[in-house]
């Protein structure tokens, strides 16, 4: 039987080094890193939880993994911000689970910049693995609230597609990883935080910015009332293979969804990204979202507790 | 049937709101904050389980999120570190349950000047709490790696209370927590992070510290094996009321042992604050622990995965 403390060696040798003796990483009480450059920090925290967020009959520990940092990137994704460090937590994981986790956490850290500096290991009654992220921004973090009557809303791209991902897998098992709509099934198991999205978008001026986590209809319904107007969309566009009511409610996505004054800042931002999609404008209405004039349900998925 | 949405607002309402405009705590993708000042940040996170870390027959869910706050908090007093800001997640609990744990939560936070920022909340298989803090330091962080030869070991205070009120817990109920054994209940229910001691060490010249969370044998083992020398202890003291046993090997007294080079300056530095206990010597022999000549095995907690 093995314990935490050969868990923790299994671990660094999955991870990178510090840069130089200036930081300390994995093995101290506390991780030392050096303060990024500009005046603010971002900090974001999300859990994971196996049978919650995410099938493990369906997705491999290592998917888990990946989805715990992706989860907690797009946070950073949707202030316009950058990763820096990520500290990372499993409790419910045995040797084995550590090392499969541990390899989609390396991968994720790896693919998106950003290096995990430290953690805890522990017993649980379950899989849950937690991952808490600093960033920074090189100029002001785009929060919910800004969005004023007038502005366009824009989307990183079509929705859907982890709902649909998450049916085939349902229907075809982990074969759904191989065959004709493993592009689906891969944005279930790998979801991608849009993060130079972010950064395009904030550069571009938006006011107001959240990714797609819960359900469109919900998460536009966060920006809504906390910026204090109506939301009104002419189009839910919709990610190939997947359903209006997959794009609509279905969550996990993690495109994100910005608001910004009428221009051409867009364009120009996101050259060289895939083009976001208009959607809609903010309205001087009462706080609400509405689709083609029909108020719409906050539909999307809010966990019972 | 209330959700996440209204826990938050519950949350809100037991928390602090930040400090000016400039900063964005809890309710958006990720809080934004200012830098603190220093080149430096630590960077910790624990994570507590419900029947691992805690009884919850015994003590209540608001002891609970202390004890989440404290372990982490902990992580920075054993750095030399200040607390800046705290992330709290929660998986398995339900609204009341938050309200509960979050009382607690917040006391820790006023108590030892650590504003929660942020976090998040879901469903699980069983109450799992990471707790995830930001730090700065003055000064260079106190690392584990630091001790030489000569150096002096000392401990902040005596141990083993908090197993024996865990004893005391477990013959009497929630009862022992208003007896003869309040004191030592108390230390397994709201044990206190080392914060004022962790700094006093660090400007006492401590080479290396680190905080008594799995036993005295096995945390003085990690400065060993980290500095790769011997430490020859000559006394171990004993909490009133607890046993040479629960000093030895229990854990989560949350008490720091460090090391510093022979002087004045722990007197000096600790001139306010309870005195210390010089409890033994860094030697040149190969890494390992003794006491009073004899090895000791690192019997203390750890984490069976």
């Amino acid at each position: 039987m093995t314990g935490e403390f050969a868990a923790i060696e299994t671990i660094r040798a999955l991870l990178r080094e510090p840069p130089g003796t200036d930081e300390v990483w994995i093995g101290d009480d506390a991780a030392v890193v050096a303060v990024p450059p500009g005046s603010r920090m971002l900090l974001a925290a999300d859990t994971v939880v196996g049978g919650v967020h995410a099938d493990l009959e369906l997705v491999g520990l290592d998917d888990f993994g990946w989805k715990a940092m992706a989860a907690c990137l797009s946070d950073i994704a949707a202030m316009g911000g950058d990763p820096c460090w990520a500290l990372v937590t499993v409790a419910g994981a045995d040797h084995d689970g550590v090392r499969s986790l541990y390899a989609g956490v390396a991968e994720a850290s790896r693919r998106f910049g950003c290096p995990v500096v430290g953690g805890d290991l522990t017993a649980g009654p379950g899989l849950v693995v937690t991952v808490a992220v600093v960033g920074s921004c090189d100029g002001a973090p785009v929060l919910r609230r800004g969005a004023r009557p007038g502005d366009e809303v824009w989307v990183t791209g079509p929705l859907g597609a982890s709902s649909a991902g998450l049916r085939h897998l349902r229907s075809d098992g982990p074969a759904a990883m191989r065959g004709a709509a493993a592009g689906l099934a891969r944005s279930y198991a790998r979801p991608r935080p849009r993060l130079a999205e972010g950064r395009a978008a904030r550069v571009a001026g938006a006011t107001a910015m959240i990714d797609v986590s819960d359900g469109l209809a919900a998460d536009v319904g966060h920006i809504s009332r906390e910026s204090g107007l109506g939301i009104s969309l002419h189009e839910v566009p919709v990610a190939e293979g997947a359903t209006a009511d997959d794009a609509l409610a279905g969550g996990e996505d993690f495109e994100l969804v910005f608001c910004v004054p009428p221009g051409d800042s867009v364009g120009r931002a996101f050259r060289d990204l895939d083009a976001p999609i208009r959607i809609g404008t903010c309205t001087d209405d009462h706080p609400g979202v509405r689709l083609a004039g029909a108020e719409l349900p906050p539909s999307g998925w809010e966990h019972r507790l």
